[in-house]
């Protein structure tokens, strides 16, 4: 049976690597890289850097290959499905023609493969159209919430109590009710604008891990317009951003 | 300054641990190990495992301390609230033994630091109470919400949607709104016994990345009882358990 390694790889520092994560990258025959496109370049090349600096394996081989584009054209979900349908047959290809039957590819996933990532959902997809057995192993990762805490050096919960982990799209339609700690991702909109500035605090973070992390914390009163500000410029500078924030009510 | 790396472990699996956090470790003076009581030696041992397979640096010392003990007898907030200050208190008097003014102590702790953990909480009392200067460092690690998903292959959230984490006690209050994923941690009670079993799946997992690894999934009504049942044995057998769960609203 092929197997398929999910590797978590951590938000951005190289040494977010596990020693689990390590050890199967030097199992695996051939290491999968997607080309994503000029804007995120600098993720494909931290993705390189983990393979020079981790592979020690002579026989592991890195293999970069392109990703279907997804049509914009048409209805979001639809979109999104036909996508997925495209990367999990070309997946298939590349297992086929990339492993022997008993070999074994690993994928790289940011941060950790079970947060707002679809690589799990495809290879679902992928099991069900591939014309060979396939065994997956998924090694989990530091994702960018903990990183966020990390830097910020905060706990995520207050005592005993819940959090909400959402998108910018959610949070555009209104603070989540039954917590008090939101962790906002996926935002490209600073939506954290559409609240009342007056009740809550923000610890926001982009680039985290990276040497070009970025830190602001405050009340949302006295930081939302520097955030949108710093997070203009950076974004101009680097040609992409990623940022991830944790919205906290004010007692009151 | 003395510095104080605070440093997460992952969450059984002493191949969780991080380069960057061997390497902390392994520029600590003293890594400051609590003894914690009979019931809960193996998670001493995992920490002492990690101390002897990870350290290189032949100056870190491991020094295990007594924890000061939890009064039971008054009110629970104001219990938990001096037993934190006697804690802080204790590290504070660690440190002054232990390490020289530049010198750097750690604190392993297990999973990551943000979640449902004192650690950072008492530091920050630590801080207002020495008699010296201190920096923090927090080093991420994976959590257990990422080792129940790894285990289970599955992905935390369903696309674009929230996931709400919360406690055993919490959910017995009812099924979070706002959210159709829930992921439940410190539940000493199988909660998931106070929700409509019809509605819901679960995917169940004890001692995760441990070689005593338990995982249970299926729909709430089928696996209930099963579950209940392999907890009991499980903590009869090793004298504690550590067990989290997701429960998802089975789409109508
Ligand atoms: C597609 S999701 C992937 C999340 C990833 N699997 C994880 O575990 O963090 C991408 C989102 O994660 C967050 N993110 C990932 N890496 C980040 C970083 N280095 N700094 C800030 N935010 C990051 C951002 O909110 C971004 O929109
Ligand atoms: C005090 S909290 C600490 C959580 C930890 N900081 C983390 O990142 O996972 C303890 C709770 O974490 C969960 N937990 C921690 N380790 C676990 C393990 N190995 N298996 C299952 N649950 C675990 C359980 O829900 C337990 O009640």
């Amino acid at each position: 049976m092929r197997k398929l390694l999910v590797i978590g790889i951590g938000t951005g520092n190289p040494e977010h690597l596990t020693v689990q994560a390590i050890n199967a990258l030097n199992c695996a025959d051939v290491v999968l890289i997607p080309r994503k496109g000029e804007a995120k370049d600098d993720l494909a090349e931290v993705r390189r850097q983990i393979c020079v600096r981790f592979i020690t394996n002579a026989k592991t081989r890195i293999v970069e290959f392109d990703l279907p584009v997804r049509d914009q054209s048409g209805e979001y979900r639809q979109g999104v499905d036909d996508w997925h349908e495209a990367i999990a047959r070309s997946y298939a290809d590349l297992l086929k023609a990339e492993t022997a039957e008993e070999g074994a590819a690993a994928f790289l996933v940011w941060g950790d493969p079970s947060l707002y990532d679809s690589t799990l959902r495809i290879i679902e997809r992928l099991k069900r159209i591939a014309s060979f057995e396939l065994a997956i192993d998924v090694i989990p990762g530091v994702t960018s919430i903990q990183q966020l805490c990390a830097s910020h050096r905060i706990p995520l919960n207050r005592i005993g109590d819940p959090v909400v982990i959402t998108t910018g799209r959610r949070l555009r339609e209104g603070f989540p009710t039954g917590a008090d700690t939101v962790v906002v991702m996926l935002d490209g909109e600073c939506s954290f604008r559409h609240l009342d500035a007056d009740g809550y605090r923000i610890h926001w973070g982009a680039y985290l891990g990276t040497p070009d992390e970025v830190l602001i914390e405050g009340p949302l009163a006295d930081v939302s317009d520097e955030i949108v500000t710093r997070r203009e410029q950076a974004r101009a500078v680097h040609g992409w951003i990623m940022d991830t924030y944790i919205i906290s009510r004010i007692a009151s």
